[in-house]
């Protein structure tokens, strides 16, 4: 199955980077790839028609926040989340592990699963690896994230070894669940930053026979410095015929130390929120619309962008938009972040391609840091 | 001027609808048109490319607002409101003059003009004629609207004769303002239900020769009886050769009795607001979003309805993003309201070109009030 479901397409010489193919049922994917986040069926602000103008390939749906409203079985009775929302292409959904542990009430952790309360109406709710199997199921996700444990940090290695061996007996109970035949399930490590817990965690993992391997539990408190490093040393110790995907994580020079670390797939609501929040994401850095310099600023947001925002609207206007609280400026912001991010992967892949990937790294580092807006 | 600026160009045989011609230096307009209202330089929730998908051949700018925030100055430096929002197409503004007996605190008429306090941070401003002109320059619209009083109701006739007379000598001191060569002057007759009131008003604002009529104070909180029996009897004696526009309304039953009385053009915010509040706009009468009733219905929101909205995603769908406040809702229904708003107004034309309004009036009528949603 997987040596189908993913292949290596190239091998950057220099260093770690690599570009791959996903096939799914609901089409293609070409990798290292960026997933907006469609936490409630939506990526905020945008139509799924906007979504596939900017070449969105694939979406991330949240188990947890569709499994209380609308309900899963509501969208499985409407054909999938794929028919629900409209959206022919692939999806990955997440376990609602993480979201579990970090939005719910109270929640509380048994060898069975996890009780909680809704943090929209306080009502009590149990997910196992077993259901969350089931609202993916119905969900009808092309990628199933196993159900994993996402413990507090700072944790102690103790605890870290306690809840990487409860996410591999909860691995082992997803992967016993059959889902639907177009599904592919994935295994997600943990063990913060601890090697050795990675390392046998993965490798359970990988005997079980999972269709990719993600790193959860990271970005999550630790050193900016300390995850890179974590990862340049530990992700090429990973499976290569298995695609790799790094979880909830981050800013674009996270994305592009993961590259280069090896990494394959990436999800983030970054450029999604910080667009609400008035923030421009560009190849010089964050730009702040609310900035009053750019009150009477004729030129487009991220000047050279050739998206459907920048190559329409000046920075006056999304501003004035953004400061008497127009719904426009959150749409605007959102379809330039959105590209700006896939576009960002398209040159990854390209440098990778033409084996640049080393001078890419560099001089996109170097722009990106010379805040230029600041 | 007028010649050129307003053509008629079908009378319908039976009655009082026709067609006509708009043409300005943004383009021409087939009337009778609805203009989506823009208040502060967005029609909420939709791109400017949306709008133009929609063919929208006019929108309405809000002088107050605009006035308030960003300011017509810093507009007027931006190149005008065309160059400001991104939008080539023509442009009407409104004269303020409903805003600040509407919106504003502590508003104080006098024969300059009216002070009043802004509804935002409650600063001290004066509106006079002159200022509303001075406004509206800078921001550059097509159509400029004359600034006018619109007094509260119920009023006295003695009120209203008081408040035509003033609303006249402004007229004049904004006739006498000397606007962008590209700019057409509207008058606006006040005076309540009041025939004769009304009927001089508008035969002074005829001597003093302005581009178009409008029609002010109307659907503020009389009976929809009233003002449909009052516009049969009086817009058959507007001149014919000036384009008569209702401002303010409104349903699409109230915009479909205007144009049956001989109105060429109307502005409401019914169609994007009630798209907040869930409702869809169709040919069978509003349709609510949020009842449960729609939470597993697979159809378009509207059948047969050829929208972007109703061709792509499902009232379940639609239901689920309005019911946990997904930005995605508002967007999705507001792009259908406008739609069916510029879809009729294309029928309406095309019904009365070929002699046939009578009977799509009494089809849509009948449609319209079967309450098939309800």
């Amino acid at each position: 199955m997987s040596s189908s479901f993913f292949q290596c397409t190239h091998q950057y010489s220099r260093g770690e980077a690599r570009c791959g193919r996903i096939t799914t049922a609901h089409g293609v994917i070409e990798t290292p790839v960026f997933m907006p986040v469609g936490t409630r069926a939506s990526v905020k602000t945008l139509t799924q028609d906007m979504l596939e103008e900017l070449n969105a390939t694939i979406i991330l749906g949240n188990t947890y926040h569709l499994y209380l409203r609308p309900g899963h079985e509501l969208i499985g009775r409407m054909g999938g989340l794929h028919q629900f929302m409209s959206w022919k292409r692939p999806i990955l959904t997440d376990s609602g592990g993480f979201q579990v542990f970090s939005l719910s009430k109270l929640n509380k952790l048994n060898e069975e699963g996890v009780r909680f309360q809704s943090h929209i109406d306080g009502s009590y709710h149990l997910i196992s690896p077993e259901i969350s199997m089931e609202i993916q199921k119905s969900l009808g996700s092309d990628i199933v994230m196993a159900f994993d444990e996402c413990p507090a940090l700072p944790a102690s290695k103790e605890e870290l070894d306690k809840s990487m061996r409860l996410t591999l007996r909860w691995a082992k109970r997803c992967r016993e669940y059959q889902l639907q035949p177009h599904q592919h399930l994935f295994g997600s490590v943990q063990g913060g930053l601890h090697r050795d817990l990675r390392t046998e965690c993965m490798e359970s993992l990988v005997e079980m026979g999972f269709s990719g391997m993600a790193l959860g539990g990271l970005s999550v408190g630790e050193k900016n410095e300390e995850m890179v490093e974590f990862l340049d040393g530990f992700v090429p110790t990973m499976p290569n015929q298995l695609p790799r995907y790094l979880m909830g994580v981050g800013t674009p020079l996270d994305i592009l130390n993961g590259v280069k670390s090896g990494l394959d797939m990436f999800d983030c609501v970054l450029p999604t929120r910080n667009a609400r929040n008035g923030q421009f994401l560009t190849r010089h850095g964050p730009l702040n619309i609310k900035n009053a310099a750019f009150s009477e600023d004729q030129g487009p947001p991220d000047s050279g962008c050739q998206c459907p925002t920048c190559t329409r609207y000046s920075r006056s206007y999304i501003r004035h938009l953004f400061t008497v609280g127009e719904y426009l400026a959150a749409q605007l912001i959102t379809i330039h972040n959105i590209y700006f991010y896939l576009n960002m992967m398209a040159q990854v892949r390209d440098s990778i391609f033409s084996d640049q990937f080393d001078e890419f790294y560099q001089n996109f580092y170097k722009d990106y840091t010379s805040n230029r807006w600041r």
